[in-house]
């Protein structure tokens, strides 16, 4: 089963899309009664307004029934995130820094290994501009560091960047430029940073997820078609993201269940968000198998509907912040901030200046 | 009756938000049956897939109904604005040009009478960015013309450009700006130029509406608390304005609204959009008495259901196509070269630039 | 006698354009022995690499000599400030604020009188765009405090901000803008922002130049032609500039005389940098008077060559650093800085923030 | 030999950094009696107010004198560049697509060869933007053509483009980038588009010269360290190059020349520009022999007064018109313009795009 198979089947099944493990997770809770399910670990701490998901998904099993692949997935959450606040943008961006160390461990990164950073999106495109904007104020120094003496070099990284735009711009698939470039010039790990797609408004530039299972094909806000992860590049991926949008679809199909459900609640979901109706899945479905009892007949409808009311054109219709620009900029930033501060981790910020400049 | 509350008027009604006389007539007729409205005239064209639409607001009865001031509304319609067609693109400036001059002629404006093009909204905020796109390539002569010999002005007007900002960016209040720009420079008309929220996002960078009621409290991507019009400013005020966004809530009002109707379509309005429910109204309400029914109990709810999905945040969300950048690039370049042919009746292009450069 | 006058006689002299009343001081001092100038007083802070010069131009004999109107300037040297180096810009930015606040009670300015910030320049001219960037992270709080009860705004001065743009874009003078806005909105102050020319490549993006003679027609990086002052606003005008760019016909003059000096160096000007050639001034010429000797025949020749080599089009060529981008947003930030500091003295950042959002 | 030392026998010989290699053959042919150079064919063309220039560097002697690697170099000049000409802009387009049309031959490229277009330099330098705005309004193609019928491929030519960025931006030379990309997608060849210096500010955006001989180290406005060249990528490389600065050191040293030869003028070169000093050259040393006779001792003099007047913040210093923004946009455009006519020899643009779109 391929990847992006996974994800395919959380929205044949919820008329959901998220890139966020963290949605999955709760939708499908939502629609089980128990909190747990089978394959899937999840794991919560809260610390003065930020709260940090790590999610495993074990095997094949939790994979089918959260739509992600087998890997880990670490969420930070922060509404604050959204507000101008310098004291929270660092605290959440050391965090960021410490779970991207945790990463690396887990991909045997040593500390002087080069990393390639990469900004997928299309900076011409406001809510897919994240990963450009994150290269914006990285500190670059493999070509720094190659002209230095050993002795200076000590507990610093050589990192590399590169944006390499969108297949519209440029007519290369992403994962065609990424992988001539690790190979001409052998980078030990490669971190994508991407916006992605929620369910949720709430949780616009407002959640960092980082993963080790890769860029899937048609995940994030933009379209790419050729996976960027280990298994295509040699070298562990590591995927920041943050979402930026919700597709409209996504939003009128919770609207509707709300609706249709009476909209009221059957439990509130880990974070506090509503849950949303109450559907009832079938796990040997997500096994593969026939469901054990027919599609129900409200949710037929409502698709019918929906491709009445939506055309094709509303298909590419996001919802977003008016005020997007703005917090991409300041979410970029955070997230530049833990990249900097996990890179180089024998020194501080002031040390590193003071060597390089 | 202020101004402000037609539009807030509608809103209450259908909880709908939307710029575009044309929409609002439309929501209207959707809940009547028969097309006309007391103190309301539509004319249409078409032409090569280009739909003129005329509305004139006559009174205030119209006006409530409507929920839009009364004067001239006129809206051009393709929707292959969103393609890259230099030719269509063309067309549609010359016939932009045409209805421009037609309301200077209303506004008794002489063909060498100064006016000040005003490029509202917010450039950090790409669907709030549409005026000061278009003032870019404005051509810009006012200043030349002060300078040069009267026997080579014939036939060119005075042209001033101002892209005042918005109210968070310059703790000024927009109409401010424009009501001591005006006073200190003597100018006969201003020209504004807006984002708009439309209801359908159909109509999203592919539709121009032009009007000389002003721009009201309220209206727009952006808020404006101070209204900009002939009462304010002392000069005809003529608002060019395209639509970028729809209001999240609108898109999932018309959703329920489809849903709960059953999803029949009870007759496409005049442009061949579906139209969504089966309103009742009640013209006796719209004058300000009591309604002779009450409120339909769906309604009710669906409200309390959507405030239950819709966080305050949510109030904030629009829904614009994801390329908005690109596509507000390019209706930009319309609405400019349709006000640069407009300016300047006794010229062509080539001629303004031989005398001007 | 008028502005301009002051400054077209130092070139008329010198063949140099500068809009630092420092390096007009300097250039005169190259010529004369002394280094004191009747009318011209000139006081030196060195500290930790930053050096604050400050000279008054007491009268019109002073003005003729220097070139500049009588008033206040101060400049705050720190080559640093080309640096990234966060620690100096803020020390900077400390500093600047506090030579504000020194000509603020020289204005009689109370701490909540309103002040309004004008961000002179282009933004699509790098060299001249100091003036809007600056204005991109300042606090506007005059919209904000309208609306908060009075025991908010303790401390909080009502600040709004405008870029009202070049004459080429807005066919408006931006001196009658800022008369319209001021006029309409009852500010008790205004602050110019505004790109400098300079006469030394050193001093580009690393001074910043305070003063309370407001802004002449003709100076800048721009061309204005309406002075931009007390007398034109009637409230208090103090202009805040960094030098981005060097004009090429200034960089050429002083190599030729350099060269035509022997190149020796007569003696150091306070601040290190080398002097030029040895200019024979007359302080009667200054005055109005005939020169008492003919104008020194090589110089002649010099403006014959220079005619000859440089062409009309080379007039409007300026020098600047290839990463001048950059270098304006770093000096930017530290305006910004020192602006917001200056601005509300009761309070620190922290305070505001918290108070505003 | 290798090739950047062509480039460096110049600038000791002259003091004149130019990429353009109509401006070394000028500077040869000032200090010679002769416009003719062995090894060296220059033939020159004119229409409506634009110079095609072609030169042939034929082999090594003639490369010595020129500093410019053998192969062939064609310069497009038309000082209406500058202006907003839309009719001379497409007119210079059209040629510019015959001389690049011309470089295919030379190149053996057939008409449905993929070509990766390559923008040099960086986004965030104003004058050093040209390659990535070049890339803003191509057709790229690569990835659509892919994916269609054989039958409407034809005359249509797969193109794929890359911003790769700076070292200082990506820590990776440009050269590795190109190379990793090149060896991943197939490529037939390379069209490098580059911002160039040139001597004299006269040709800054009204030049274009389009080369055989790819992109040296050290060349442009940019500082890059590998070549990127037929030897370096195995594949043809065509850069094309717009002048946008002319260093400051160039331009002081040329105006010390004209100081110390009087100012006279020897004879205009081709183009009409001044001839600048008189210099003396002796064709053996370009072959690496001992000069016959010593250095000029004026020149040796000057080069102190340079030193100490210039110190080493100088030698980064750029000469640029105060417009640079809009006059890179204008010309960027043509330079598309042209390659987009170039790419798709079979077809006009609306064809092109009524089967793509």
């Amino acid at each position: 089963m391929q990847k992006q198979n996974y994800e395919d089947l959380l929205f044949s099944k919820y008329n959901i899309r998220t890139d966020l493990a963290l949605e999955s997770h709760q939708a499908v809770i939502e629609r089980e009664g128990p909190p747990e399910l089978p394959g899937v670990k999840v794991q919560t701490e809260e610390e003065a307004g930020i709260t940090v998901t790590r999610i495993v998904v074990e095997n094949d099993i939790g994979a089918r029934m959260m739509g992600k692949a087998p890997g880990n997935y670490c969420t930070i959450q922060s509404s604050g995130l959204r507000e101008h606040n310098r004291d929270l943008h660092e605290k959440t961006a050391q965090l960021l820094a410490k779970e991207i160390e945790w990463f690396f461990q887990q991909a045997e990164l040593g500390p002087e290994d080069t990393v390639l950073v990469v900004g997928l999106g299309n900076w011409n495109a406001t809510p897919d501009s994240l990963g450009p904007k994150v290269l914006e104020n990285l500190m670059v120094t493999r070509h720094l560091l190659e002209m230095s003496p050993p002795e200076l070099r000590k507990g610093l990284r050589p990192v590399a960047a590169l944006a390499p735009g969108v297949l519209g711009l440029t007519g290369i698939e992403t994962g065609e430029i990424i992988m001539g470039v690790v190979d001409r010039m052998g980078a030990k790990a490669v971190i994508c940073i991407d916006a992605l797609a929620s369910r949720s408004v709430d949780r616009l530039c407002s959640t960092i997820q980082i993963s080790d299972t890769g860029i899937h094909p048609g995940a994030g806000v933009g379209n790419r078609r050729l996976a960027i992860n280990k298994e295509t590049l040699g070298i562990p991926v590591i995927a920041i993201g943050v979402p930026t949008v919700v597709h409209a679809v996504t939003i009128i199909s919770d609207a509707m269940n709300l609706l249709e459900g009476g909209g009221h609640d059957p439990g509130s979901s880990a974070d506090g968000q509503p849950a949303r109706t109450e559907f009832k899945i079938d796990p040997q479905a997500l096994l593969g198998k026939e469901p054990s009892s027919p599609a129900p007949k409200p949710s037929v409808d409502r698709r019918q509907l929906m491709s009445q009311v939506l055309d094709p054109y509303f298909g590419s219709m996001i919802v977003t912040p008016k005020e997007i620009d703005l917090l991409i900029d300041e979410v970029a930033d955070v997230v530049t901030g833990g990249l900097n501060t996990a890179f180089h981790e024998g020194m501080d910020y002031g040390e590193v200046f003071k060597y390089l400049s």
